[in-house]
């Protein structure tokens, strides 16, 4: 088991240590659930009292904590605490660095550039004229296709699929399952259809529209993603039709998210579990989509908006919003429409009873 | 084919056969359309009719059915019928057992430890010091990173993916495509973030936000699993930050789920397809959540919280509570609400019409 | 790179050539990004003024456009904007055409059936009995189950698995990470279970139905699919606890969809991003469900319904309705129940205002 110096996590935190700096620890836990060698993190006020349940002797605790009251031998006194989570876990983080070798089962086309270094797992497969960047990890059974390309440093896990047409910077991290390139969700009926029908007159649709033939629209647009993005399990980000979807550097994509056909996705946003995309939506930069959000097809979404968890965003939203609901709106807005609909059945039980004849008698029953 | 004796079936069923045990059928199947050699399920007299559309012989009837004069020559009688199916389809399910073998593709660490009777399929990985219980079954191209453990009589269908830091106990079944382990879906800003000042403040957030850059905490706190724990095709269980994300025993999870970090989620809960918990929520026993309900983060739900379809649960919920609703709240509350809002615009119209002249002229155009 | 002859583009398209038919090109771009040897795609008229922001000298134009004016020296000029981007995207389609062969590294059980000209990718493992028909391609790392049949003409995509019972038509796409045939999520308890008591009386549980024990009711009945369908990446579709679950033909499901047990899907119907259709749910033909649209188990949907994106379907719905919202309803009564919702806290600040005292002095603070 790696044993860790205090003095050395603090150095990674950049923050201060009190007590004894070269204390001992095999890895950091919740206060409570502590052994005597392990790091109790406990970085808000709150969490102080945990401490004396667990049998900590050294913790990461808040700037102005009381250490030697707490009991400790040691302790790393942070300000940020997440951001000092950052830290911590990443220098704890003793992910298995798997040999660089290409693994004799792994199904390399000739064609195929692998750069210095890579690790390619076991029934991968990699196909015609694609390229791999150096220091690149390839986990277990992903495929690669013909012609796609990956930078330097990025990580795959197990079970990713790689599509034509895709080109993806430097430092991906994809969780396993996800599927990048897929084809668009994009049909067309030879006449109208009884969508377009209804989206032009928000009205019914007629129920004879019912055997209209999808054809499909071929996506032969591919996907480009930049740098330092990372795509949580089993999400998906289709090709688009003749331009790119695009992903830009930074941003960051949870487990179950679909992001369509045409799609821009600016810089830095955060897309939680469960978002989806429509097709040709177009988000800014430093956008974040709480889980569930659903923004519709062919919609602007400018930079910086924050949408809460199960937004639904049927209409462009300016840049700097914040939103929730469905159809998401302002905040504001929306908690002021929320609060008179809590108190309407209420007001309208208020408003019918002066109907009522004052004076009538008490029913007996 | 397999025949089935009625008298075997009813057994299974704790159930009364009426009519001619010995008599043979080849499986089940609905009344309308069933085959002379089929056992027709019909366990409601609503579906007693369809029997005549259908060639069967035997079925499985409710209590007190009249099965001669529905023209049968054998019956099983039985009480609650979603129970009846239970066993009766265990009883009937021919799932290919599979030669308990480790195929010769099969890639197995030389420290790993599988028990006995293990059924490792075509192209599985299994990592370093891995530890898979006896009897269980992991289909084809699915990987146990290093140093997971599975309990015994698991079954694992084709490509599902194992992380590290994962413990799982006994009779998992894991459908198709599941990730256990993958990473938690955790950033933080040095500076405050723009969600940071929106969580805080309920206002819009400001543009200039656009900039900020995410930086991971990563997930070294792994998974823990229960035993007679169920998981649908495609669904997520996301690893905890220094703490395991828990599902607890008996727990049954749906197709394309996303649990997400550091959650906890209780005894014999029900997560239907598409839901969503978010990072460090915690989910009482025997909680229901319906089909794509989605969970706050950091929120806590009580012992048995039953909450319907496409409910967004957005803060605490106290035990027993049945829920419904975007925000979630008694379903009492929100039908009465729902009811209001769908009056609300004649309502309007109508508290709006005396302020008319009662002597208007009608309009001519 | 391939090259294109403008007049064999336009025949493809059905469609008009104005100008040099012999001209090259070598592929389709955006107006404004497009190269002097590329086709700009711009339709509409709307797009028309971007075509000088590239230098495209051929494009594919809205039907009296004045494509000499725009500088061009051939066109294609088209009707139905997207109806002519089916077969243009279709034409130009280079989606590599694997060799028609059994890569060696397939496992296919000696008993099963692959179909002439098929192509059977790496890893890929065939079970017993299971049947493929002629010019099928099983894309890398799939499996197809013992006793499963696919007609000809199908599509896998890398990591697609096909389970046991599952009968699939002809012409089938099936994108990355798809599950046919997982079993479907059906339980039940010995006793009367804390949902149904909240199903019948719409009051809360009682947190001490937390320890009832889920029994599973097996998938027996398997999934038929029929022909020409197309399944989006990391979708499922559940196989029938009895009877099968099916999907007609013609009927396009997106990514991350879910298809519960015993569903029945009509002809030609479309199945957006994130859409949960619940347990022995039925849809008419030709039913259109936007992006995260929910349907309730056992409900049935007519005809040709509309359901706009996030609308959560809780009841039956009668042929040919467009509908919106959560529950959805008919759209025009949405809409007036929203704008009311939007106008009710002015309205109850007006109505209260009249009650406060006339002559009252303004407050002092």
């Amino acid at each position: 088991m790696t044993r860790y110096k205090i003095n050395d996590i603090a150095k990674a935190l950049s923050a201060t240590v009190v007590g004894d700096g070269d204390f001992l620890v095999s890895g950091a836990c919740e206060p409570a659930d502590a052994a005597p060698d392990q790091l109790a993190v406990a970085m808000d006020p709150r969490y102080g009292a945990q401490l004396s349940k667990g049998q900590a002797r050294a913790a990461v605790l808040w700037q102005d904590a009381d250490w030697q009251g707490l009991g400790l031998v040691a302790a790393i006194l942070v300000g940020r605490p997440r951001l000092a989570m950052a830290a911590l876990t990443r220098h704890l983080d003793d992910t298995s660095n798997p040999p660089r070798e290409i693994h004799p089962t792994a199904i390399i086309d000739p064609s195929a550039q692998i750069g210095a270094n890579c690790s390619i797992g076991p029934y991968v497969v990699v196909g015609a004229g694609a390229n791999i960047g150096e220091n690149s990890i390839i986990g277990a059974q992903s495929t690669i296709a013909d012609g796609a390309v990956l930078g330097g440093d990025c990580v795959l896990q197990p079970g990713c699929h790689v599509g034509r047409n895709v080109h993806i910077g430097n430092r991906l991290i994809a969780h396993s399952g996800v599927v990048i390139g897929g084809d668009g969700f994009s049909f067309v009926t030879a006449e109208k259809s009884s969508v377009e029908t209804v989206r032009e007159t928000l009205g019914d649709a007629s129920a004879d529209g019912n055997d209209q033939t999808w054809l499909k629209i071929h996506s032969i647009g591919g996907v480009v993603i930049g740098d330092d993005v990372e795509i949580g399990a089993n999400s998906s980000v289709d090709a688009g039709t003749i331009r790119p979807t695009r992903v830009g550097s930074g941003t960051k994509i949870d487990a179950l998210v679909q992001v369509g056909h045409n799609v821009i996705v600016g810089r830095n946003c955060l897309l939680c579990a469960h978002v989806a995309v429509g097709g040709s939506a177009t988000l800014g930069n430093g956008v974040v989509l709480g889980g569930q959000a659903g923004v519709a097809d062919n919609i602007t979404i400018g930079d910086g908006v924050i949408a809460g968890g199960a937004s639904k965003i049927l209409s462009n939203v300016p840049a700097g919003r914040a939103i929730l609901g469905y159809p998401a709106v302002k905040i504001q807005t929306h908690i002021e429409s929320y609060k008179a609909l809590r108190r309407l059945p209420r007001f309208m039980r208020d408003f019918a009873a002066p109907k009522k004849p004052v004076s009538k008698p008490p029913r007996k029953d």
